[in-house]
């Protein structure tokens, strides 16, 4: 694995992801505690987005995530006189939990939200920031068909920094009754790949998108060359793609797998823990602020793809001849996809033609 | 409310209470978002440690809590040359959860963890902290029977400081079948208290802990009259009441009200939304970590109880004559109790007569 800029930028997916196998092995011995209270836990949901368990006929899954650091952009972006963009934060927010929720086939049901300030005046600044920031969680709640359904708000002063804020949340949702959840079991040769269209940076790499900001001279001020300014695009909301994972299970497509492409970039197309090859023939447009920020750092498309979402924040893997139903899906919800691509029997990897990009098994190391 | 010392910690429950209020009034709105997925949000449990909500014929609750800034003294007294305590660190993050839980009358099913640190380094410091954090998460899983089904383990450079961890969680629990959930609405004069005694410091007063610990000469590693040190006392992990709940609910003692005695002390007595006064006649005794930083900042004792626990970390409530089997129940689960107190009519307050001490309502902001 090679990503000196964004090693570089203070996140070393290599050490954080040793860390998640050893707490993935101690999480591992407690799945037979859940038969005590009359559920079962799924285990193949380990190292998934979301951990299974039944209850009865129920398939339910539970989620915690972060939105990281993109909250720091939107502070820094004011306090470079930009608007106050805090309500999309909110709104990334719990795309990053409710996306992650609907990978395993599970619609959210309800959604908490965990707010630790580094001081307790942060809610009340003058900008209003804290009122934007719950009223895009609510908005994104909507948009999800979660209810909000409570959660915690602390002040960790020396824990987090005063004029910062670390956004998390949780989620549970459910799996619809007669469908199995997604754990990629059913991925094959011969499967469709399906890319859909991302808004932009989305909550994954944020601290790449900092470390240009300090180094252009107008920072986040910066025009793109459509005319916008950098930390206006950074911070536009993240898609939620709950209502088209909806619709495909709604509709029974023969949906196999559902990745959310977040951190590693398109190297979450193999995200399934399957010996399968995927062969990405067409990609999507790339947004203009992940293009410029691509230019601007001298990044390999490698990297590129292997960092950032580059216009594909969601894939969707079904039989072949579903993609069709597929795009339409997406076009139902908004949204604009592609077919891209197809598993194929081979080693674990990413294949990327257009751009002669092969990511290996050993560049994805989750859990 | 009078709480100098508590505010000049760098806490302000005013202001923290201000912005849940604000951050209720949104999530309020998407409660019947739940009906299009096939449940029912019982707005009753809003302000309640737990969000409860119905799917078919089930009941289930969802809490998200934080450890707040305790990792801060495991930190601080593993650097001042104290032995490492993050196995009780783990311990206590899932006990806060785990507790705020089973007050609505769910027993947990799956926990998931929330650990943010400043730097990719943290999981990897030779003191081998990580390793002994995911083992305390991993015990109290067990302690509680609950699943621990994942989590996010993030690094957030720029919002954590980088030698601190925030640690955090969600816990997915169910109301055994055939038990309504526990929301206060029972809750009637002539009900017996019984407070359950706590360990200690518990995760709530960390601050106050830590601002101490900077006045003494000996800092942490400061003796107790008894003998150990101020840091060994102020880890010992948080009790975890879910065996005497599970307890409780299977032998189906009638119990109206529960109440994890944490920040706010015990004004957390009348945490239930009702016009009650609740008279406390026998107190437990107090554990020595907290009668010493009583003692060392000169809290009065009415600062003192409506900040600490002082030995009662959880607040059992049943009709009159459920108390003795309450005492039964915990004394099976290893915990000592005592009938402290009852309910009446009245103006919602706690009066705690031994001391002298009257809590007002308004003394009280949660939501």
């Amino acid at each position: 694995m090679n990503e000196p800029r964004y090693a570089s930028a203070g996140v070393s997916y290599e050490l954080l992801d040793a860390a998640k196998k050893l707490a993935a092995a101690q999480a591992l011995e407690t799945t037979g505690l859940l038969r005590r209270r009359g559920g079962s836990g799924i285990d193949a949901s380990r190292g998934e987005p979301a951990f299974v368990f039944e209850l009865g006929d129920r398939a339910l899954a539970l989620v915690l995530e972060c939105l990281g650091t993109k909250s720091v952009i939107a502070r820094q972006y004011l306090d470079a006189g930009g608007p106050d963009r805090f309500e999309n934060i909110g709104y990334d927010a719990v795309a990053a939990i409710v996306n992650d929720l609907c990978c395993v086939g599970a619609l959210p049901l309800v959604v908490n939200a965990y707010f630790a300030t580094g001081s307790s005046g942060w809610q009340h600044d003058p900008s209003g920031r804290y009122s934007s920031l719950v009223t895009g969680w609510r908005r994104a709640c909507e948009a999800a068909g979660a209810a909000w359904g409570g959660g915690e708000t602390s002040s960790l002063r020396g824990i987090v920094f005063p004029d910062e804020i670390d956004i998390a949340g949780a989620a549970v949702g459910e799996v619809p009754p007669g469908r199995a959840p997604i754990l990629g079991q059913d991925l094959a040769p011969g499967d469709e790949i399906v890319l859909i269209s991302s808004a932009g940076l989305h909550a994954n790499g944020a601290s790449l998108a900092r470390a240009l900001a300090a180094e252009l001279p107008d920072g986040y001020l910066t025009r793109l060359p459509g005319g916008r300014q950098y930390g206006d695009a950074l911070l536009d909301p993240t898609v939620i793609y709950v209502p088209l994972a909806e619709l495909l299970l709604e509709r029974g497509v023969p949906v196999t797998y559902l990745s959310h492409i977040t951190g590693h970039g398109l190297r979450k197309v193999m995200r399934a823990k399957r010996e399968l090859t995927y062969r990405i023939h067409s990609l999507p447009p790339v947004p203009e602020v992940l293009a410029f920020m691509v230019e601007r750092t001298g990044m390999s498309p490698h990297e590129a793809y292997g960092t950032f979402n580059m216009g594909a924040g969601f894939a969707v893997f079904c039989g072949a001849g579903g993609g069709r139903q597929v795009i339409d899906a997406a076009s139902e919800a908004g949204l604009t996809a592609i077919i891209a691509g197809s598993v194929e029997a081979g080693a674990r990897r990413v294949i990327i033609e257009p751009l002669a990009i092969t990511y290996e098994t050993d560049e994805l190391q989750l859990s």
